[in-house]
């Protein structure tokens, strides 16, 4: 990642948005955790130009947030559907994250096409920060810190 | 945002990239929360072209991210500097959980240039899934559940 500035190189934002920050990039990996595994359901629910598409789920696939696997359905020839790694799952925080700032900055009057529950009760969960003990604090318990780098110039 | 598909129309995820998936606009928001809140410093750090940023800047504005606020340094001219809305600060679990991933998933081997702390113990904090009881939820806790909206074709 050369293309990345100094600052950006300590970053671990940067270095995600470097690979997933596009539009469709992360829309592709909601889908696929939505169980909209098929790259013809992928398309129609996004609306997107099936090159595109392709170019997004290959690079998906190189990244490892997403895994081809191999599906035949009766009568038909063996076609391939994307599940998530246990990289894109690890992606469930930044993708409700994002819903919720977007349902709640971003309203349309529209109902959320989805929800994260609790499994187990069906209760709704949030994204939230939680400190080592796995209790929630809120975003005015939380203190900033730069960690300054010894290679990157102080702005 | 007449540009989404109808399944789009109804995803928080998608209505939030469509205004902040563009990699230059989250970064912008990150310096500001790491209180680098001058136009030039945050050129500086992110190698942006000046006009890039200063259209990133006025579409962060308009959004109700940043607000615009006057300060003057003795002896100079009056200057404008960015600090973050409430929407804005309502980014940091987006940040934070991107951070994350970057830093577990794309390592570079780079010290991270900032982290999130309890502001009264100085203990890191994590951005997870936390229940109504403000405990926390680990991913095999958890359960996605499309909603169906009775104006969006099932895919």
């Amino acid at each position: 990642m050369k293309q990345l500035s100094p600052v950006n190189q300590h970053c671990g934002i940067a270095r995600s948005l470097e690979v997933l920050g596009e539009r469709w990039t992360l829309l592709v990996v909601r889908d696929v955790r939505l169980g909209v595994t098929r790259f013809r359901d992928i398309r129609e629910r996004l609306g997107i130009a099936p090159d595109m598409l392709a170019d997004r789920l290959a690079k998906l696939v190189d990244l490892g947030v997403l895994e081809r696997r191999g599906y035949r359905e009766e009568g038909a020839r063996a076609r391939e559907e994307y599940v998530l790694t246990p990289a894109g799952e690890e992606l469930a925080p930044v993708l409700v994250a994002l819903q919720a700032w977007g349902d709640r900055h971003l309203p349309n009057g529209l109902t959320p096409g989805s929800r994260t529950v609790d499994a187990s009760t069906g209760e709704p969960v949030h994204v939230g920060f939680v400190d080592a003990a796995g209790q929630e604090l809120g975003l005015d318990r939380l203190r900033v810190e730069r960690v300054p780098a010894e290679d990157v110039p102080a702005a």
